[in-house]
């Protein structure tokens, strides 16, 4: 019998308090994981040099003869054209950090590669989720904004810079729309987001005086988990809140089917959590407002992959997308 | 010297009244040219054949050596994969009309593909106008309706089923829109089309009773053509027409782009002769509008096609854009 070598790939999941890490393979199977807080080192350089340890020692740890063939990477802001992390408002470092060059030079040129995390979910959703097969879809991550990844012909679309698939900061609301981190006016992100609900919330608690649990919780401790809960419990104005974050959502995927006529269109992060919640509103809103030829026809999902590991779980799907990528790559070269 | 045999597509340009066709190279150049009325033929099957026969006769009109490699078609309601016209509601013939195979048969199964005439002017931009060398663009073509061509990675955006592209019918105005033609209300091109610029100015004459050279024209004779040279005579109502159309367009755009992140975006189409009655606002617009990372850097332009033959240019595109596409896939068959 011949020896038979493993063939893993690492993913990383960068947010602005925890970088999580794990060994992976392509049925999704995590070997090993760990995670330290990201804010530990002052230096990005020494952080990179961190990753790279934290991941030789999983490796370490692993009993199976193996091999890890790419490292994926979901982070903020980042750029997959370019492999970098830029002006990540929730990150210590400032600017242009060149963290998939920095990793790969560590890793003796080992493909590294990174992505923001709505895109990592949405390549976790088809290489381990419920897109698995399908060429067209979009995930939509909720969770203190509104990110969004989509598919075309069983790539990401990352547009002609990298960055799009920024669903959640279209103009949903051009007159006296919320304002928006982004220094706008009206982004859908305002809206749909746990950060939404929160404001949502506290608007129809302020616009009138009926009955709600919400009002014994001081306004600027209100959180979207809060109204949930309360709207579980049949709580009017919080069940309200989510009609309308249901509402504002299906609209706009109805504007983006048009757009990019999706097979289906997963959602994840903090506030999927909220369940038939946000769903049954989300899915009226947007068969009521979707363009006749699509009724009916356009799935709506959550996502299939464990909540917990999901972030990890994406990026360790971007690097095996980006193995199968380069050995396309490979296969062309000889032909021409 | 070698025998030489010129490689040239048809592109075949289809609308209710009129069906154009030519023969076309691959550098867009026109070596014979015809049209004939679309309704001529109550059966369908005669209709193909006339196609057929059309496009025969221009081949035996010319005298250099040639060969007719594939056949574009840029025709309303048509879909890529199947080569179907569905339901076109400006065709004498009704439901599912089998275009690209019946043609491609009596063509001894030359490569026969259809799109519609948005998807047909982006292929036609990529080809053979401002956009070659770009993989990531759209057009938007400003007709009756609203029609946008997405180009994403170098290949036309067809979504799932063949469908997507539906700017036009993303909605704009939640409350009070207007009625559009798919049965909904505050569709996009209720508002940028040269209806709704129509509409746009008859309900501004409404409103006010500023005076106008537009009042000395009946309501129903009113067209987009006569509120354009108005407002080139200096009209306030038809100016702010104009202004009004060009603002829907411009935030419209600016949405499009945090979704797929073109690098330019051109206008064809009749409204887009209005020139910068059109492009001012929508630039304006679109700038105020877009997310700050991309402020300044998404070219905004109107189409280098000549507007006569862009319909037909766009088609033979399509044809040139199939046989590049059917030799890469010949030549990944022979590799795996």
């Amino acid at each position: 019998m011949l020896f038979q070598m493993k063939r893993l790939v690492a993913g990383v999941d960068i947010d602005g308090a925890v970088t999580s890490f794990a060994l992976v393979d392509e049925f999704g199977k995590i070997y090993a994981k760990g995670s330290f807080p990201t804010a530990d080192h002052k230096e990005f350089k020494n952080y990179v040099v961190r990753i790279k340890e934290s991941i030789e020692a999983l490796s370490d740890s692993l009993t199976i003869p193996h091999t890890i063939a790419a490292v994926g990477i979901g982070a903020p802001n980042s750029n997959y054209y370019t492999g970098d992390i830029e002006n990540a408002a929730n990150l210590i470092w400032k600017g242009r950090l060149p963290l998939a060059q920095q990793l790969s030079s560590l890793f003796e040129n080992k493909p590294v590669v990174v992505t923001n995390d709505a895109n990592a979910a949405a390549i976790g959703e088809m290489i381990y989720g419920g897109a698995k097969g399908m060429k067209h879809f979009a995930v939509i991550r909720l969770g203190t904004g509104l990110g969004s990844g989509i598919v075309v012909g069983g790539n990401l679309l990352y547009g002609h810079d990298g960055f799009a698939g920024e669903l959640g900061h279209t103009i949903v609301e051009k007159s006296k729309g919320r304002v928006c981190g982004c220094g706008r006016k009206g982004c859908l992100e305002c809206y749909v987001s746990s950060k939404g609900v929160r404001n949502t919330a506290l608007e129809l608690l302020e616009k009138s005086s009926d009955p709600s649990k919400l009002r014994d919780i001081q306004a600027n401790m209100l959180t979207s988990r809060d109204v949930a809960f309360a709207a579980k419990s049949g709580d009017a104005i919080a069940k309200k809140t989510f009609e309308m974050t249901g509402e504002y959502l299906g609209s706009a995927l109805a504007n983006l089917v048009a757009v990019v006529s999706p097979e289906a269109i997963f959602l994840c992060g903090g506030l999927a959590n909220a369940g038939d919640l946000i769903m049954t509103p989300a899915r009226r809103a947007m068969e009521k407002n979707i363009l006749p030829l699509w009724k009916g026809k356009v799935k709506l999902a959550f996502s299939s992959l464990d909540y917990e590991n999901a972030p990890i779980l994406g990026a360790a799907a971007l690097a095996i997308k980006e193995i199968e990528k380069k050995s396309v790559v490979v296969a062309r070269r000889k032909v021409f």
